[in-house]
């Protein structure tokens, strides 16, 4: 398993993640915002023609816009032309398909410059149908029927962490309070805000005195959607799409001085029912992908000095960073705790703010997710900069782990 | 535009394609048929562990089952596990898009066997609701919203070449009758007749005589779908899978030596919508697609020896045979008519019967094709082979031709 030609991001852009300002755009639209920002991302600059491929992922079109045959339609209205390009799908690891699509089109030798990239358009349908949506990304024989969602696929999980391992509700909320101290310093997050921020401003409304962010997270102001989980617990609906600019080792620095290696990836699958697998504290797809991403990129946990990884749910990230290598089992939520996952922690985790606070335009997370790596390693990452980050990994969950994707990227 | 390695089919498979007698099977089932014949068909037998990752094309799931995340769902169901794999879409090109991610996985070097294939689950719904699955091909901002479906606009594309060329629909329906003629020779195939025997099977029924098959193809039997289409214009709605097995050219012996090359391949994309386009005689993403493919392949239209071509509707079958050079412009209906493009004529297309006859489970469509081009380059396609065919063609089309995928395959 080793590419016959290396590949590297040249250009990245998103549009900003939200819940209403995306209010009437289409979905090709918002594509078009993050695709005409990877361009004017390009350092050197790029002309449109050099584009050759385009793969998208968005997870279900056909609900939220009625819309399918996604891939010629974002090429035409990003201004491209007669380029091959269609849409992948894996549930929420959707765009992170598209980008190894991407990477094997170059590394096969077949193109030079390729875009990749992810849209979702959620907001415009009531809660109820946006979790229809979602839902398909679980078993319809098995799971649907019985009623168990994600939220409450993930509950289950966090129930049964917590009983193996000792740990508590409370303890697990370092995870999306740092998320937030995370997302308030990323222009591109759906929600600009520490949860104190929150807090207070609930309070004043309301007349209350939360004492600390745990005392307004166990309040009925962040309700239960899924017992233990609540609704901080839980990544937002969202609007957004993203774009990453993809060019061969020769062909890289016409575009930019300081290219990004795509330096490994994996990609694994699991059952897609819960009640298939035999561990609910780690998903082996992401264990299977992490592995095979770290054997492509010759590097080790110990290696990655900055990663995006898929906290849809607060107990996700803690099994992410465990399945990835970079904390012993069972100690993920510990780890937050000490704060060693923080920005200036020794392994700083979600440093966009991560799905939670960012938000989570399905499609669009996983591309998303590189846009903060190149950022990153870049150095252009502002407030929430990692100092001297030259190695960075995304992680991108599909559903409850029946997919999970692992990409590394070099400086 | 050339590969860093070459890639070989070792084995297909597929479903029949049915209207019928898939009742009550899920897609996924459906995958499954199609993926065990595959394997089955490997000449010196292949272990399902050798298989690194399966692409799977499939255009609307979420509207036939509810179900998205296609990926791992028929991985684990095909009794695979821990591979890579997702979902294509390009409307009824979904299979040709899952066929060329797996030739790019495995000439980039990262693989050296995988499973591409394709399935559609499309007759649990009621016409109506199969007529709105399908419309998400063309645009919903500007398109549905009019009321142009795909009869609708391959019925003005037939218009339009009959005026510019002086063609009649009654030459055009040499197109039809041939696929019937070669679709009654195909195990696999939906309808197991020729135009004929239907005719003389209704005129039995209700006691007519039709005189050939044009009188029976004028009269209210063959209802008029959008004018001047007909029923036996249009392709019918199936169930159905197909799959196929690529390897590399290291390690295609130890599989078959008898391995087909994917010699060459396009994929190109243009305006989704009719109205942005200025000609309606020919799909500039056929054309681009197929240029591509020759020029990859190193072959001429010429050279071709069989082509399963995408007649979704009879005109299409008409332009694709000019967009690939096999014909000059305005003369495909007639090169029909002449017996040219019969089993048994000089460029033999459609010996499967075409998606008319053989039926058209859009995302099993692709890798259908290439079920049959690799059975003719084999020798093994019965009473309809091709004598001495060693260069075929597959060309599937995307929604109104919006997307595009040509592939050359050689013995």
């Amino acid at each position: 398993m080793s590419l016959k030609r290396r590949v590297f991001v040249v250009g990245a852009g998103m549009t900003r993640f939200h819940h209403k300002m995306h209010s009437g755009k289409s979905g090709r639209e918002l594509f078009v915002e993050a695709a005409l920002e990877a361009f004017s991302n390009v350092d050197k600059g790029i002309d449109r023609k050099d584009v050759e491929g385009v793969f998208t992922g968005y997870f279900t079109p056909t609900y939220y816009e009625h819309q399918g045959h996604i891939g010629p339609l974002v090429v035409d209205w990003a201004g491209l032309d007669n380029v091959m390009g269609w849409r992948t799908e894996s549930a929420c690891a959707s765009s992170s398909a598209a980008l190894i699509t991407g990477v094997l089109a170059i590394a096969s030798g077949l193109f030079d410059v390729v875009m990749v990239g992810g849209v979702e358009k959620m907001t415009e349908l009531p809660t109820e149908k946006v979790t229809d949506a979602l839902s398909v990304a679980a078993d319809d024989d098995y799971e649907i029927p019985a009623g168990v969602t994600f939220p409450g696929q993930f509950a289950l999980i966090a129930q049964v962490y917590f009983k193996k391992y000792g740990v508590s509700w409370e303890q697990l909320q370092s995870i999306p309070i740092k998320n937030h101290r995370n997302g308030k310093l990323n222009p591109k997050a759906q929600f600009q805000e520490e949860i104190i921020d929150r807090a207070r401003k609930i309070g004043r409304e309301r007349g209350l005195n939360f004492r600390d962010e745990l005392d307004f997270l166990k309040s009925d102001y962040n309700r239960v959607v899924a017992w233990p989980l609540r609704l901080f617990d839980c990544s937002p609906i969202s609007d957004g799409a993203s774009a990453t600019i993809l060019a061969s080792d020769e062909k890289c620095r016409d575009f930019t001085d300081t290219p990004i290696e795509v330096a490994g990836f994996g990609f694994a699958t699991d059952t897609i029912s819960l009640h298939d697998r035999t561990n609910y504290t780690s998903f082996k797809a992401s264990v299977e992908a992490g592995k095979q991403a770290y054997k492509m990129a010759g590097v080790k946990p110990r290696d990655i000095d900055i990663a995006e990884v898929h906290d849809c749910f607060s107990i996700a990230e803690a099994i992410a960073i465990e399945d990835l290598g970079f904390f012993n089992r069972g100690e993920g939520v510990k780890a937050s705790e000490e704060g060693r996952t923080a920005i200036k922690g020794e392994k700083p985790v979600n440093t966009s703010g991560g799905l939670k606070c960012k938000g989570h335009p399905v499609g669009a997370t996983g591309t998303a997710m590189v846009y903060e790596v190149w950022k990153q390693l870049r150095g252009e990452a502002g407030p929430r900069q990692v100092q001297n980050a030259e190695t960075g990994l995304t992680h991108n969950l599909g559903g409850s782990g029946a997919s999970c994707s692992v990409i590394i990227f070099k400086r």
